[in-house]
């Protein structure tokens, strides 16, 4: 996805070999042009695979998630992220832990939103070890919904996020691959 | 606005005196139809001002804020919640109570996005005792940009956030004012 790889060259900062911050347009200060056309390009690829709703995790993937959903005609679902344990009879739950982190959270979707007559896209902004998409993987099949794919905004293809999620019998579309990160440094996937 | 108020009346659940849970079109399953209409109404109201970027607080006011800064055709700034109190140089940092969920957070904001030239629009979801608000002016401020207002889609006048907002010399704009609250019962102010 040209657009993006070229405001991840221009302005995303690469810190080290595992971090990439696109604070400027993606995760803390948002571009809405850039996520309209991120949208569009997800909406293009997932368009006959009859979807239902659209799935993010809080936060990051929310923005380019809400527009996804827009183009398709669908509504979105936001899981949400909770530090503590508790269990709540009315939700899904399930662990995650976050290498990027090294922490874990509790990921949560309410039972009410998704069942068995859904097929759903799943849309988030990084793909590095795969944790938070098993995760969502997860709990769409707690509500026994089935899954057209997962879109990526950014897959950094040198960490085993996709592998993951192909573990799980889904498959990836990323929209920017980034094959090697160092302090200054972005190598792109051609 | 009549959208959302119907919307409020016909799927709210009103829990309590003070919890009124709009999970299935606004904070966890969200309508993108009824985030456009909610947008182009702020747009409507604060198109005059000469609004260079909206703000919002993650997460539950990420959707209608980048549709709002969508339509005024400029970029979003979403402040981040972060548990910890530890300082960062680059970061606004600011303490931010939250009554209703009895706890407090560090509400933060990068240094890079915003200067004394900002004249910005903040968008949040829930006005209850103001204190969100509130401290998203603080880091405004810390920024030296100013505030040409407030934009609430749902706001408890019988919770003082109006008060507390206008004390900081800051209007409101509130879609839809909720004057009480029982146990499945929702009265609106006409």
């Amino acid at each position: 996805m040209k657009l993006l790889e070229e405001r991840i060259l221009a302005e995303g900062i690469a810190e080290n070999q595992d971090v990439l911050r696109v604070d400027g347009f993606l995760n803390h200060q948002v571009d809405p042009i850039l996520m309209e056309a991120v949208a569009k390009d997800f909406a293009e690829h997932f368009k006959n695979e009859g979807i239902t709703k659209v799935i993010t995790i809080e936060s990051s993937g929310i923005a380019p998630a809400l527009l996804t959903a827009k183009e398709l005609g669908v509504e979105l679902i936001i899981m949400k992220k909770q530090p503590s344990k508790v269990l709540y009879k009315d939700l899904f739950q399930t662990v995650v832990a976050s290498f990027t982190k090294d922490t874990s959270y509790e990921l949560t979707m309410s039972k009410k939103f998704l069942d068995e007559n859904d097929h759903v896209l799943i849309i988030d902004d990084f793909l590095a070890y795969g944790e938070a998409a098993a995760g969502a993987i997860r709990l769409v099949r707690m509500a026994h919904a089935t899954i057209a794919g997962v879109g990526i905004l950014i897959e950094k293809t040198f960490q085993d996020g996709r592998a993951k999620v192909k573990e799980n019998g889904v498959n990836v579309y990323s929209q920017v691959k980034i094959k090697k990160l160092a302090e200054g440094v972005i190598e792109l996937e051609q």
